[in-house]
C-alpha cells in the first residue's frame, strides 16, 4: 500500500502559484489571492501558505501540529531561499518572513500579523553589516520581540512599551526614532529579560520561532473574539485559517525603498480614475497611522515628491498592474506596494472599500465599459447605498462650519435644517416662515400635521422604527430618534442638547445618515435624482448621477420577480412613489387622512357619540371629506392597483390630551370636558396594542367600514367617470379569524353593490387582508376562503409572534442583539426563524385552498433588503414600502431573485 | 329489475316499534325513544316517524316530498286507526294526531309541536257530540287554527290573540276559559277569516293539513336559529330532522282524566326517590306554565289530591314504568304521562336534568346499585358540577331574607359574606376583626394581601379571567368581577349598590355562583368535602357527600392518562391541593412572595438599585426570605415535584402608586420621592404584556436569576436532609428563543453546582421553559434542545396568538360571543385552530428533537373540562390548576381518556 500523502502547504513565487483565485476555502482568502497573483505574472515577494486543514488537523489532535507539515515547509522555505538567494535561519544570509492568518472569510477578530520573523542576535548583527543600516535592523529587531511576545508567548506589551519609556525619559528625547542604536540594543536586551521574568522562553532559533507563530495564528481562531464574531456572521467553526508566510521587502532601507497604498477608482465618487497615496523610505504603517504626510502618486498632484518623477520606472509598472489587476478581477483593487531598493513588489491586493455613491457609479460605468454583465453589477451594490443618491444632502463646506452637538440613531437618511419647534402645532405655525425641525420626546397620530410641516424630526426617545422614525421614513422626512442626550423641557420650551440651550425658533440641523445633532444652520441640496425625478427641475440628460440611478433600476427591473409597492396616504406621496417605481399602492392607511384639517373634529365626534344616530350624523360629515382623499389617491395612481385598509387604530388615538385641547373640543361639540375626560379614560388599554383596534372597531361600529367603503367606491366611479382607469383592492386589518373578515367583507360588498348600482356605473374591486396575527397566519386556509389576497403586516406580526412591543423594546433589545439573541433588531430585519415561519405557513396554507392567492408584504420589513430576500424565497408576490424605499426595494428584489431563481412554470 | 323501495316511514304501537333507540339518526331523538318505549311494553299512544332521510329528498327536490311517502304514511294511519279504532280524516270517528318535529340532536331552534291536528268544522261537531265537551273540542279547535296559521302558513299569530282580547273585552272576561263555547265558535270562524285576509288558505281536509304540517317541519331545519344553532353546536346541516306523527290522547276531557310529569330520582338532591307533579282534568301546559298549582303523586305527601288516592291503578302502574325505563335507560328519566278516561298514556321519556349536586350523586349511587359502570358514571357528571360539593354555601334560609343588589360574573364560585373593605390595606387591618369583602375597580398583584386577608372579593371592572377572578380562583376565594352596577369611589370611601350606599364595615354578602351581590350578612355553611379534607373537622365516614365525591374521584383516577398539578405559590394553598389529589405543582410563581411582609421593600431597593452593587445588596436581603417560602412549599409537597417559575412580571408592578406610599418608600431608603417617581416613569411601558418582563429581566439583571436559583437548591437541600425528598423543576418564563434560555439555564446550572458543593449533597432537579410565545412554540424543536420540560402558559399563548389583551377584551368580545366569531371566550376555553394549533405544533417539534420531553401547561385552560380534552388529545402529560380546579381537572381528565383512548405502547 501506497500512503498518499496530504498536501498541506502550497507555494507562491516568480514561477507562479500552487493555488489560484477560486481555493479560498482552502488557502483562505489572502493566500488564494496571493496566489492568483504571482500567476498573472504580478511583482510579489515569494512565500507560501498553510491550508486550513492543517487548523482542523491541528485542533483534532489537541493543539498539535501534524507530522510532515515539518518537511513540507522546508521544501516551501528552500524555494523561496532558491528565488530571493537568502536563506531563512542563515545568519549569513538570512531571510526574514511575515506571519499571517487568512481565513476563507474576512475575520477581524483574529490575530493579523507578524513582521520580521527570522531574526536574532547573530542574524541581527550579520544584516546590520550587511544593509549598513544598524539603526534600522535593531528597531526592527526590538519590535518584532515585543510582537511576538504579546501574540504568541502571551506576555503583554505594556512592559515593552514602559521599557521604551524609560529610555525615553532618561535620554529625554520624545520620538522612538530618536532613540540611539546603543539605546535600541539594550532595549532588546531587556526586552528579553522581560519574557524570562514571565517565565516565558523567547526562542533564539528562527525555526522555533516560525512554528511558535504558526500555532498562534492557529490559535487565535478560537479566541473569544472570533468565536464572537463567527457566531455573529454564521462562519462555521470548522472552516478554520490558513497561515501565510512571505518573504520580507522593506520600503525603509533607504531612499531608494519606498511604500504606499492605492486604489485601482476613486473610491468616494466612483470615478475611473485611480486614487493613491505613497512615503519614500518609509514603513506601510507609516502612511496608514498618519505620522508622516504621504503623498499622491501623479506628479500633477504631487510634483516632485510624486511616486511619478520619484521612481518613474514604478510608476509606469504600478500603473500597469493596476490596470491589469481591474480586469483581472473585475472590480475596484485595493492594494499596497513597497519599492525595495528600487525594486516595485505588491504586497496585497483585495477589492476596495466604497462609499454607496461610488458603489452604484463603479457597477453601472462597469457594466458601460462591458467589464462585467448586469446581474453582477447588481449584486456588487447594497440596496441602502442607493440611499446616497436619493436623500438631500448638506453642503460639506457649510457643515464643517458648525459644531457637532449630540448623536442619535440616523432613523431617516437625509439632511435637515431648519428653526426648532417643540409641538406639532407649533412646527404647523412655523413652518410658514421657513424649514423646520420638530423636537419631542417621541411623536404619536397626533403629531401628523406637524411631522408633515416639519424638514426634519428629532426625538429623544424611540428607535429605528419608533412611530417618529416610521412617518419620517414613509414621508421621506430626515430623522434622528432616540436621541437620548436632548432633553426636551415642554413647560419651559427648551430642548437642550450638547450643554446648549436651545428655545423655540433657535436653528438645529440634523444629518439623518450619520444621526449627528448640529448646531445652528447648515446648507443643503438636493439630491440630483430628486430634482430629476420629483421636482422635475433637472433634466435627465443633465444629469450623470440621475443617468446612473436609472442604468441600475432598469437593470433592476429587469431581474426581479417581487413586485413593488408604496405605503402612501396623500396624492403626493403617491405620486412621488411611481416617480420611484412603485406598481401600485400596498398600503393606504386611512386613519392619517382623519387628522387632516376639518377632519379631526368629526373624527372626534364620530368616537364620542353616545349612539348611532349622533355617530352616523358626524360619519355622514367624514364621507365627503374620505371620498375626495381617495380620489385624489386614485387619480395620481392612474389605474394602478390601490389597496385601502379599513380605520386600523384604537379610538384614543384620535382623542386630544392636553386640558386646553379637551375644553376646547367641548366647547365646539356643546358638551362637557368632563364627558370628554370620561370618555377618553373609558377607553384607556393596558395594552392598546392587542386592543380594540383593527377591524375590532368595524365590527363593533360596521357603520365606519360602511362609510369608508361608501366613500371608497364613490370615490373610484367618480375618477373612472374621468376616464382614469381605478383598482381598488379593501382591505381588513387585525383579522384573527375568518368570521370577522366574513362580516367585514358582507358590509364592503353590499355597500359597493348599492353604490354601483345609484352610480350606473360598475368596476372591479379585491376584498383581502392583513395577515398580522399568528392565529391569521395558522387558520390562513379558512381565511384565504374569504379574502382575495393577503398582505402580511410584519410589525405586528413581530410583535405579536415574539411577545415584544416595538416601543417597549428599547430596554432590553440592545442587551438582547449583544448577546446574539437576535443578532438584529426583529424589527428591522424579519426573524426568519418565528416570523417568518409564520409567514411560510401562511402562504402555504392561504395557497392550498386559494392556488392563485395574491400575496405581498407592507410592514416596514417590506423596504429591507434582507427581509426582501426572505420574502422572494418565500414565494410573495410584491413586497411594499414607503416612497423613498422603492428604489432601494428594486434592487433588493433583483438581488433576491439573481441569488434564489425561482423555478418557471 | 325489482325496484327496492325505500322504507321512509317507521310505525310504533302496542305491537312494538319498527324501530329503536339505536336509530337516532335515522328516526331522530324523539321517534328513536318512543319506538323503543313500545318495544319495552310502556304504553304509549300509537303513531310514525318520517325519517331524516326524507329531509333530506325534499330539500335536495326542492322543497318536494317524495313519491311513495303518501302511501307510506297511509298505511301507517291505517295501524293508527286499527290499533285505536279512530280513523284520520273520518268525520265519524275522527282521530287527532300531533306533529313534532325530532332530529337526531336536540334542536331548540326548530319547530316543537302541532297538536290537535286532523280537526275541521265537521270533525269538530262530531267529536263535541261523541266527548260531550263541546267548550273542549273548539277551544282546541281554535288553538289549533292559531298554531296551524303560525307554524305552517306563516301568519304571525298576534292577529288571532288579538281577536281573543276582543272577544274577552266584549265579554268583560279576564282568563280564556272563561269564554262561552258560542264565542269559541265565533273565534274559530274569526280565525279563518284572519287567514284568509293573509291570501292564504287554511285546509280544510286533514290530509292536507298533514302534508302541510309535515313540510313546515322540514322546512324548520333550516330557519335561521336552526341555523345557527347548527353553526355553534357543530351539527352537520345533512343530518335533517324526523317527524313524529302520533294519536292525540286528552287529559282534559273529564274527572277521569289528568296529566303529569314525574322525575325517577330527585333532580335537585339526587336522592334515589321519585319526584312527579299531576293536575285532574287538565292538559300538559296547565301543568308546567303553573297556572294552576299542581299536586305531588304520593299520598304521604298530597294526601286526598296525590295521584295515588285519585287513580290508584294509575299510580300503581306508573310507578312501575318508571323502574322499567330507569332500568332500561340506565338513568334518571324525566317523563310525561296523560291518563284519558282512566287509561294511562306515556308520552315522552328523556334523560332528566339535574342540579350538578344530584348529577354526582346519582352517577356514584347508580354505579352502587350495579345500574351503570365507573366509566359510563364519569361521563354523565358536567365537571364543573363538582363544584357544588366544594364550596361554601350560604345558608338557604338567611339568603332568602336579604336583597339581591346588583349581579356580576360568577367568577369565583361559593359564597362569602361579611364588611367591606376598599382596599388591601384596610382589608388585611379589618381582617382580625372578622370576614372582610374586599370591593375594588379591579385588583393588582399589589393587593395580593388584601384577597388573601378577604373572604370575597368584588370588582367593578373585569372579567371572568382578570385578575381579581384568576387569583380569587387560585386562592379559593369567592368572587364576584365586573360589577358595573357597583360604583366604587375611593376618595368618598364609599360603595354603592343597588342604589344603597355602602361604607367601609357595612355587611355585603357575594354569592359566588350566580354573580349576586346581596345586602347585608347572611350565613354560610362550608362543604361537607372541605370540612372532611382540607379542615378535617368533619369525619370522612360521617359524610355521604365526601363518600360520593370521594368514589367519583377514585373512579376518575383509574382512567385518566393526563397528570393533575396545581398553581400554587404558598404551603396552605400546596396542602389544600394536595387534599384534593393534586400530584405535583405545575407552577410556583415566586412573583406573589415578594409581595409578603418584609419582602416588598428589599424588592423595592433592588428595582431602584442604580447598580450592581446595590441590587446585589437587595437581593441578599430577599435571598434568606426566598428560601424559607421555597422550603415551606416543598416540605408541603413531600416528594411531589415542584415547578418554580423563575420572576416573571413587570418591575413596575411592585412598586407603589398612591403618593403616600412612595414618600414612605423614599424615606425607607433615604432617597428623594422624585427619584422613585422618575424610576417609576422610567419603567412605565405602552404594552407592558409585551414588554420588559419574563425571562428578559433575568437576561438584562442576571444576578435576580442566580438568587433564585440559589434560594431554591438551599432550600431544597435543607429539606432533603430532614429526610423529605424534593424534586425542584426550574422553569423559564417568555422565552422566545432558545439562546434566551441557554443563557438563564447556565446560570441555574452553575449556581446549583456551587449550592451542591457548599452543602455537600446534591439532588437531581430540571430546568424547562415555559411555553407562551408563538415563537417558542414554532421554534419547539430548537428550544428543547435546551429545555428538559415544557409548559404551556396559554394565558399568554391566546393574547399573543390572538393578538388580544385579556384586560382590554371586554370592550368587544362580548359582542363577538354574540357574532360566533369565538364562541366560547378564547380565554376560559382553549381556542383549539389557532392557540391549540400552536400547542400541536410546539408538541411535535419539541417531541421532535427531544423524544420524551414532559410537557403540561398551566395557563388557566389548565382547569377547563374542554381545554383538558384537547390537552388530552394533543398528547400532553399534565395538566395544572388552582387547588379547587383539581377535582375538576381529575374527572375531565378521565372523561377526556374514556372519549379518546391513547394508542398504548
Amino acid at each position: 500500500m501506497v500512503k498518499r500523502v496530504q498536501k498541506l502547504v502550497y507555494s507562491f513565487g516568480s514561477k507562479g502559484g500552487e493555488g489560484d483565485a477560486s481555493m479560498k476555502q482552502l488557502l483562505g482568502g489572502k493566500g488564494a489571492n496571493l496566489a492568483e497573483m504571482v500567476n498573472i505574472k504580478i511583482p510579489v515577494p515569494p512565500g507560501f501558505t498553510i491550508t486550513t486543514e492543517v487548523c482542523g488537523i491541528y485542533f483534532e489532535a489537541g493543539d498539535k501540529l501534524p507530522g510532515g507539515l515539518d518537511a513540507q515547509v522546508g521544501k516551501a522555505l528552500n524555494k523561496i531561499a532558491s528565488e530571493t538567494g537568502k536563506r531563512f535561519g542563515d545568519p549569513k544570509n538570512p531571510l526574514l518572513v511575515s506571519v499571517r492568518s487568512g481565513a476563507p472569510a474576512s475575520m477581524p477578530g483574529m490575530m493579523d500579523t507578524i513582521l520580521n520573523l527570522g531574526i536574532n542576535d547573530e542574524v541581527a548583527a550579520n544584516l546590520a553589516a550587511r544593509s549598513g543600516n544598524e539603526r534600522f535592523v535593531y528597531d526592527s529587531y526590538r519590535r518584532f520581540i515585543m510582537m511576538y511576545a504579546d501574540v504568541v508567548l502571551g506576555v503583554h506589551r505594556h512592559a515593552f512599551e514602559a521599557l521604551m519609556e524609560k529610555s525615553k525619559a532618561r535620554l529625554k528625547v520624545s520620538q522612538d526614532h530618536e532613540l540611539p542604536v546603543a539605546e535600541l540594543k539594550k532595549i532588546v536586551a531587556g526586552s528579553k529579560k522581560i519574557i524570562a521574568a514571565a517565565k516565558k522562553k523567547f526562542p533564539e532559533d528562527p525555526m522555533d520561532q516560525l512554528w511558535g507563530a504558526v500555532s498562534a495564528v492557529f490559535g487565535s481562531w478560537n479566541n473569544q473574539r472570533a468565536v464572537t464574531y463567527r457566531a455573529l456572521n454564521n462562519i462555521p467553526a470548522d472552516w478554520g485559517t490558513a497561515v501565510n508566510v512571505q518573504a520580507m521587502v522593506f520600503g525603509n532601507m533607504g531612499n531608494d525603498c519606498g511604500t504606499g497604498v492605492a486604489f485601482t477608482r476613486d473610491p468616494a465618487t466612483g470615478e475611473n480614475v485611480f486614487f493613491g497615496e505613497w512615503l519614500q523610505n518609509a514603513q506601510g504603517e507609516d502612511v496608514v497611522a498618519g505620522i508622516r504626510t504621504p503623498h499622491l502618486l501623479d506628479a500633477r498632484a504631487a510634483g516632485a515628491q510624486s511616486l511619478e518623477r520619484v521612481f518613474p520606472g514604478s510608476y509606469t509598472q504600478l500603473l500597469k498592474i493596476m490596470k491589469k489587476l481591474e480586469r483581472h478581477y473585475r472590480d475596484m483593487q485595493d492594494l499596497e506596494f513597497t519599492i525595495e531598493n528600487g525594486r516595485l513588489w505588491l504586497l496585497q491586493t483585495r477589492t476596495g472599500k466604497r462609499t454607496g455613491f461610488a458603489a452604484v457609479r463603479m457597477a453601472a460605468d462597469m457594466v458601460s465599459e462591458r467589464l462585467i454583465k448586469a446581474p453582477e453589477a447588481l449584486l456588487r451594490i447594497e440596496p441602502d447605498h442607493l440611499n446616497h443618491l436619493l436623500r438631500p444632502v448638506f453642503d460639506p463646506k457649510s457643515k464643517k462650519s458648525v459644531r457637532v452637538l449630540e448623536k442619535g440613531l440616523p432613523a431617516g437618511p437625509g439632511a435637515a435644517t431648519g428653526r426648532i419647534a417643540l409641538s406639532a402645532h407649533k412646527a404647523v405655525e412655523m413652518s410658514s416662515a421657513g424649514p423646520v425641525i420638530l423636537v419631542r420626546h417621541e411623536t404619536s397620530p397626533e403629531d401628523i400635521a406637524g411631522m408633515d410641516a416639519a424638514d426634519g424630526i428629532l426625538t429623544s426617545r424611540g428607535g429605528m422604527t419608533s412611530h417618529a422614525a416610521l412617518v419620517a421614513r414613509q414621508m421621506g422626512k430626515v430623522c434622528v430618534a432616540g436621541c437620548d442626550g436632548v432633553v426636551v423641557d415642554y413647560k419651559k420650551a427648551t430642548a437642550t442638547a450638547g450643554g446648549k440651550v436651545f428655545r423655540e425658533g433657535d436653528f438645529m440641523s440634523l444629518d439623518g445618515g450619520t444621526g449627528e445633532v448640529l448646531d445652528g444652520r447648515i446648507a443643503t441640496i438636493p439630491s440630483e435624482v430628486v430634482r430629476v425625478l420629483i421636482d422635475k427641475k433637472l433634466k435627465a440628460e443633465k444629469s450623470p448621477v440621475y443617468q446612473t440611478y436609472a442604468k441600475v433600476m432598469s437593470f433592476a427591473d429587469r431581474y426581479r420577480d417581487l413586485g413593488i409597492r408604496t405605503n402612501a396616504d396623500q396624492p403626493d406621496q403617491a405620486s412621488a412613489a411611481v416617480a420611484f417605481g412603485a406598481e401600485g399602492i400596498g398600503l393606504c392607511r386611512t386613519e392619517h387622512m382623519f387628522f387632516g384639517e376639518g377632519k379631526i373634529g368629526p373624527m372626534r365626534e364620530m368616537i364620542l357619540a353616545d349612539d348611532l344616530k349622533t355617530r352616523q350624523k358626524a360619519l355622514d360629515k367624514l364621507l365627503p371629506l374620505q371620498r375626495k382623499d381617495f380620489a385624489g389617491i386614485f387619480k395620481a395612481m392612474n389605474g394602478r392597483p390601490v389597496t385601502i385598509r379599513t380605520l386600523d387604530p384604537p379610538l384614543h388615538e384620535f382623542l386630544p390630551q392636553q386640558a386646553a385641547d379637551i375644553n376646547k373640543l367641548a366647547r365646539s361639540m356643546g358638551v362637557s370636558a368632563d364627558k370628554i375626560k370620561a370618555k377618553i379614560r373609558d377607553l384607556h388599554e393596558f395594552n392598546p396594542m392587542l386592543g380594540h383596534r383593527g377591524c375590532r372597531l368595524g365590527i363593533s361600529f360596521p357603520e365606519v367600514t360602511r362609510m369608508q367603503a361608501r366613500a371608497i367606491f364613490e370615490a373610484a366611479i367618480q375618477v373612472k367617470k374621468k376616464g382614469i382607469a381605478v383598482r381598488p383592492e379593501i382591505m381588513i386589518p387585525l383579522v384573527g379569524s375568518v368570521t370577522e373578515l366574513k362580516i367585514q367583507e358582507a358590509i364592503v360588498r353590499d355597500t359597493a353593490a348599492a353604490v354601483f348600482k345609484a352610480r350606473g356605473m360598475k368596476l372591479k374591486y379585491l376584498v383581502g387582508t392583513m395577515i398580522e396575527l399568528p392565529r391569521a397566519a395558522l387558520t390562513a386556509d379558512r381565511i384565504a376562503e374569504s379574502a382575495e389576497f393577503f398582505s402580511y403586516g410584519t410589525n405586528d406580526l413581530t410583535q405579536t409572534a415574539l411577545g415584544m412591543s416595538r416601543d417597549d423594546s428599547g430596554s432590553f433589545l440592545p442587551k438582547y442583539k449583544d448577546l446574539g439573541i437576535y443578532p438584529q433588531s426583529p424589527f428591522e430585519a424579519i426573524d426568519r426563524d418565528g416570523v417568518g415561519e409564520l409567514v411560510r405557513i401562511g402562504v402555504e396554507k392561504g395557497r392550498a385552498t386559494r392556488p392563485k392567492l395574491k400575496i405581498g408584504i407592507c410592514g416596514e420589513h417590506g423596504g429591507e433588503p434582507s427581509s426582501i430576500e426572505f420574502f422572494h424565497q418565500t414565494g410573495l408576490d410584491y413586497v411594499s414600502c414607503s416612497p423613498f424605499r422603492v428604489p432601494i426595494a428594486r434592487l433588493a428584489a433583483a438581488q433576491a431573485a439573481l441569488r434564489y431563481p425561482r423555478s418557471r412554470g
